[in-house]
Formats: C-alpha cells, sequence, structure tokens
C-alpha cells in the first residue's frame, strides 16, 4: 500500500508556499467547522449531548470529505501526523514538512478565531474543558492509527481524481465515526487539537490537556504507520 | 487549479437556452427542498431547533448533490456567484452570463412558489425572519468564499462524469456542513437567497435584509476566486 | 441526455427472466426497507414524527443506493414510471415493460410482507392512512419528475460501472431529500405505493388513496421525460 | 454477476498473512465501531432509543465504508459469511478461508475489548441481551442475504479502484438502513456476533442467543448467493 499513486507525484510538485496555503485553508475551514457547529449545536440543541455530538460528527465528516476533494494532493490532508507518516515514507523533505505544519497550526488557530466571530463570541476565550484519563487516551491512540490506515489505505491505485475521491470519502465517513466510537471524540490532530484551545465552547479543550492528547496522537500515528507497512505488498516496495 | 477540464468544455457548448432550462430547473428544485423542508421539519420537531435545522441542512445537501449529478455540467451550479467567478475566469461571455443568472433567479422563485403550494400555503407569502448583524455577514462572505473554492477545486481533472462525481459530493457535502458552522446558516447564494424572501417560513429572509446578504455574498466570491488563483498551479495557466 | 451509455447498452441485453428477476429482488428490498424502518421509527421514537421521518428517509435512500449499485443497470430502478420512461423513449419493448413491472409489483408486495413478518405484525393488514388533497397530489407530481430527471441525467457519459455509481447516489439522495421537501413524503413510484397498503403501519397509504397518487406519479413522470428532452444535446439524438 | 473482477485477481494473490491481518484489523475496527458508538449513544442519548439506534447506525455504516476502501480487496469484508461465499465460489482455497476465518474472529473480539477499555469499562463483560424469536431470525436471513447480494452486486465490471468504491458505499449504506428494517438491527455477521457477547452493553448479545442467529446468517448467506447465481449474466460464466 503506498500513499500516492504514482500519477499523483508530478502533481505534488507544486512550490512549497502552494502546498501551504493549501493545507491552511484546508485546516481553517476544519477547525471553523469543528468550532463553529460545536457552538451551534449547542445553543440548538440544549440539553441533548447526543444530538449535539451528532450534528457535531456529521459536519465535521462532511466538511473533511469537501475540503480533501477540493484540496488533495495538493494538501497533505489538513494532519501533521499525516505530514509526519509522509515524511517516514520518503514522501516529503523535512524542509518541506516544517513549513507544512506550521501551515496547519496558524491555519487551524485562524479558523477557531473565525468560528468565533462568526457566532458573535470574542474572538478567543481559552478552553476550560479537561479532556483525558486512560480511556481518552487509549482512545485518542486507536483514532489516530485508524486514521492513518484509511488516509494511505483508500489512496491506493487507480488515476489521482479516482484517488482522491475515495481518500475524501473513506476520511470524512471514517472521522464521523470516530467521533463516536471513541471516547475522546477522536481529535486525532495536533493542529486541531491546539486550535480548540482558543474555543471556550463545546469543542474546546483546556490547554493542560494538550500535551498528552499530542504523544497519545503521536504514538497513534507510528502505529497506524506500522500497520501501513505490513499490509503494503512487497511488489509494491517502499514509496522511496 | 481550473474550473472545468478540457474534455467538459465541448459539453458545456450547449446552446444558451439549454443551459438556462438546466439552471431553472436546478435552482427550482434547490429552493423547494430548502423551503419545503423548513416546513416540513418545523411542523414535525416542534419545539426542536437544532434537530430541525439538522433536517433542512441534509436535506440541502441531497437535493444539492442529486441536483448537480443530474444537470453539470449543462450547469453552473444554480448559483450567480458561481456564474461570477466563471465569467471572472472567461468561461462564460457576459451575455450568457446574465441569461444563465436570470434562469437561476427567476427558476428559484418558483421553487419557493411550489413548496408552498405543496405544503397548501398560500403561493407567496413575504417572509418576516430579519437576519443580518456582525457574525452573520462574516458567515455569508466565510461561507460563499468555502463553496466557490470547493466547487472549482472538486472539478480539477479526470473524466467528465468522475468530475461531476466530485463536484456533486464535494457542494453538497460542503453546504450540509455550513448550515451549521456559518452562523447564518450559509445561504451562500443570491438566486436562493431572493426566493427565500417568498416564503414567510422556516427558510424564509425578510427582504430588507437581502441587499447585505446579496453584497456579502459577492464579497466572499471575490476572495474564493481569489483563493482558487492563488491555489492554481503555474502549468495549468489561466483558463481561457 | 440519454439514460443509458452506449457502453451499457449490451449489459442489457440479458434474458427477461434475469432482469425481472433483479426488479422484483430490489423492489422487496426497497419495500422491506420503507415499511421495516417505518414500523422500527414509530416503535424506538414515539412521539417524535420529525425524527421518525428522519429514520424512515435515511433508510430508504440507502438502500436505494445500495440496491442500485448492486443490480444497475440490470434493473429498471424498481419502478415503473422508469420503465413507462424507458419504454417512451425506445429503450424497451412492451412486452418487457410489461413483464418489469409485473415483477416490479409482486417483488414490492413480497417486501411489504417480509417487513410484516420481520417485526413480529401478521403478514397483511390492510393500511387505514389516508392521503391525498391538492397540496399532496402536486407533491406526487414534482417528487416523480425530479425522479425521472435525476435517474436519468446522472446516467449520462462515462463507464458501465461510474454512471451506475452517479445514478445509484444521484437516486439516493433524492429520495432521502423528497421525502422531507414534499408533503406526500414522496412515493414516486406505482409499484411501492401499492405495496403499502399491505401493511397498516407508519408508512402506509389507505388503498382509496392509490388510483389518484399514481395518477399523479404518471403525470409526473411525463413532465419529468419532457424535462429529459429539452435538456438532451442535440448532438445525442434519440435514443433509439 | 461475479464478486470480483478479473483486473483485482492478481492483487488478491497477497500471503495469506497480510489478508488476514486485513481481516482482522478491519473487524478490530468495525466491532469497535458497533459497540463504541452504542456505548456512547446510550449515555449521550438517554432514554431515546431510537436516536440511539439512529447513531448506532449511522456510525456502522461509516465505518464500513471507510475500512473497505481502505483494505479492500487485500481483505473479504470482515464477515466469515461472505468467506464462506467466496470458498463456494471457488475464490478461495479450504485453508485460506479457515485463516481468514480466525482472522475476523480474533480481531472482533479484539475490537470488542478495545471498546469496552476505551469507554473505561472492564475489558470483559458477558452481553446479557437476550435476541431471538421468530421475527428476529427471519431477518437476520433478510439481512444476510441482501448484505451478499450487495457486496456481490456492487463489485461487477470496471477497475479495481472503482469496484472498491462501489463496494465501500453499497455495503456502508446497506448496513446503515439494515440496523432500521430488520427487527434484528442486522447483525449479519457471525464474526461480530460472537464479538458483541464481550460487552454487556448496547450492542451485546447474550451468549445463547448467538447460536441460533449465526445458523440464520448461514441460511442467509446460501439464499444470497443463491440469487447472485440467478442475476449471473451467462456471458460471465462461473468464476472459477
Amino acid at each position: 500500500m503506498t500513499a500516492v499513486p504514482a500519477e499523483l507525484r508530478s502533481d505534488i510538485e507544486g512550490s512549497l508556499l502552494r502546498r501551504m496555503t493549501a493545507e491552511a485553508v484546508g485546516s481553517g475551514f476544519l477547525v471553523a467547522a469543528v468550532v463553529g457547529s460545536g457552538i451551534a449545536a449547542a445553543r440548538l440543541s440544549p440539553g441533548q449531548p447526543g444530538l449535539q455530538l451528532l450534528e457535531n460528527a456529521l459536519v465535521t465528516g462532511a466538511v473533511l470529505t469537501a475540503m480533501i476533494l477540493a484540496l488533495h494532493p495538493v494538501s497533505a490532508a489538513f494532519n501533521p501526523v499525516v505530514v509526519l507518516v509522509e515524511r517516514a515514507d520518503g514522501l516529503v523533505s523535512s524542509r518541506d514538512a516544517v513549513g507544512l505544519v506550521a501551515a496547519q497550526v496558524v491555519g487551524a488557530a485562524v479558523g477557531a478565531v473565525t468560528a468565533n466571530v462568526m457566532f458573535d463570541l470574542p474572538p478567543v476565550t481559552v478552553a476550560s474543558t479537561d479532556r483525558g484519563g486512560g480511556g481518552l487516551w487509549v482512545a485518542e491512540v486507536v483514532a489516530t492509527a485508524g486514521l492513518v490506515l484509511v488516509a494511505y489505505g483508500a489512496g491506493r491505485s487507480g488515476s489521482a481524481g479516482s484517488a482522491r475521491l475515495r481518500v475524501a470519502l473513506a476520511v470524512g465517513a471514517y472521522i464521523t465515526a470516530a467521533y463516536w466510537f471513541t471516547s475522546s471524540t477522536s481529535f486525532a490532530n495536533p493542529a486541531v487539537t491546539l486550535a480548540r484551545t482558543l474555543s471556550d465552547t463545546f469543542a474546546g479543550i483546556a490547554p493542560a490537556s494538550v500535551p498528552a492528547f499530542v504523544l497519545m496522537q503521536v504514538v497513534g500515528a507510528a502505529l497506524g504507520y506500522g500497520l501501513v507497512r505490513l499490509l503494503r505488498a512487497p511488489s509494491e516496495g517502499t514509496s522511496r
């Protein structure tokens, strides 16, 4: 299994600036969707946490599908751990990886601020929701491992257009599901996790809870990458 | 990034009348779905605004996906701002653009009237729901910028059939999400906005609120087109 | 716009018996899903008609997508009005059309009985829900016209597999939406309408309400076929 | 109708170990999703069994779509009855079939334990929910027959990538629907059924209820395979 079919490679050879722009824009819409739909859900479905999470999960999955369809393969799924895995797989240089992750972090933060502003809240309020504990940390490992497996596996074979479609649908469906089947509601993305400290609303996470979440995400990504390598056909070789 | 792969161009060379028909029909079903499902949601889920919006959002996204699959690329997504962007990009002439927008406005109005009639309401009732304010206006800019980005980006590369599929899924998913993550519930379409003045129900908007909404949509479209140009690979040149 | 790309034609040349089997099986699952999910929704979400309809609508759209993916183009979408339109378009002979519609009617009835049995109800109970009136009849015309437009339009161009995918997604999405944006909840199918007289549950319709519904569906199909012809490019000629 | 287009065959010729890994991983995520989302739904939507089932059904369908996109055709849909049908169809050897089913059973059990742990429950609690009776047994037959029909039929024709997409969407949509239109909520998978004895939560099934469920699933699979053969075009011959 290789993340990027041969046909896509050349398309990825865009300038770093163009790819950083794609990462920033996609990450911005992703976080605006996570935070914004959380605010709307809490306001419109008070006292119904299940319905709120359903609304939040469907919106997040849908925006991911839309943004991957619009920006992939210029972009790396708006997720630093995917960049990390692509670095390990030799698909991006270290220099580019740093640039892409920086773009993701900045874009995600702008997205959170935009959501706050759209809902007439102060641009930034530091989140106070503590998230953590054994079950949640296991959940972040599982969620991120699955995400890496899905993002990589769905991109195998076919034309650039069809691979893009499969990755977009797989990642969107997976994240909608993972909001529910993991106890952490599947953050599974360090840039998004950081940005969610900037809104003290439904989707927020207290800054003190971030380091453990990010650590578990990196562990999950490593686990997911191990699975990807295990499942890769010998004939596919390494992707370098 | 170009909106229309080379393969599609010839298909678009249909007579203007045929394309206006497609825009009118698609805009009609779109607004009938927005207004009709709003009426049904308000009747069937009283006192649950979150569930109502979920029903309204899922229906709108689904009908957009279905209509784009049925009518694209004969049509320009039933949205005047998309026509505007295609004009800026040199894909349609000024004369055609005027015809397409007129067809969208008329079709959308017929859709609103049809929804009223189906639900045994007077054919036209002027909406009284005021919508506006700083947050909502920012929301319309964000919603429309994202829509342009998604509609353009998802159409890149591949055969006519596969581009149609990607655009249909991306736009449907995006709008379902944008109902929730923007505080304005993402009108993002001047023809639809105008038509929604014709039904004093769940989805209605007071005529006095329309000009600011449309202005923000035009600003958002310009912003979205700027992003599209920024993300376009140099090798893709301009699309003229 | 032609319903069936040249590549698909040969695939359709199966024996009539095989095609009747496909129609019967697909219609059976479709009605089992409509009736069965209606029973489940009424039992599990008492007092919440909106949530019940959402459950019913999502299930119907999903099963349509699955069955079209599994059986198309062997089948004609499990709908007598689609057979009627294909007859008008010269795609099936009169003899075959009769056989296909008969298979749809029988299969749909078996589906209703199966749903009753699965939920431990008597195999047949005559439905007592009166459905009708001006708004609802307009709704059936609109719903069926849209369905014909979507089923035909989405099948344009591309390989057999990709056309199948587009039709499946478009029809599933459209019907999910039409449950909500039409006041009749979009029966839009004479075989399904007849079969829904066999279960006095959520999805039932009283036999006396059937003739007007079927008449409106035929009118809608004619209207939809007119739109299809209007939108068909001159170069596509007739499909004979 | 053949389950596996010629193009896919060579791709399936992976080592048995690789295919067992795919089955185990996919089955694990599938059961983690079924059990985990059941726990979350019960906690977050108390007293609303309909909403709980909707949440559970959407998550299960979404994770199936994601995992099939990521792992198909290395895998056999994480379902022993699909392996059984592929054995009957001559697509796998008896030795391989045993290995694949074993991997599914083990992976599914690990998934259930993982869900329990993520939600801070004991790793294993034996389920106490009795499930059975005439209607439910008929339901398991119907559910499994439909699943075999859908999984096989959707894979017909096209490239490896497009067949994968169609199977993933068809199976995901079908299972989401079948949760609702069958009275048993459509277990339709012996490995998943066994694993659901390991969590005394929303999705659990008492061990004493398992044998009858599995028997009905095997009957349903045979029925579904009969339909597949009936619908297979003569020109497609047998798939050996």
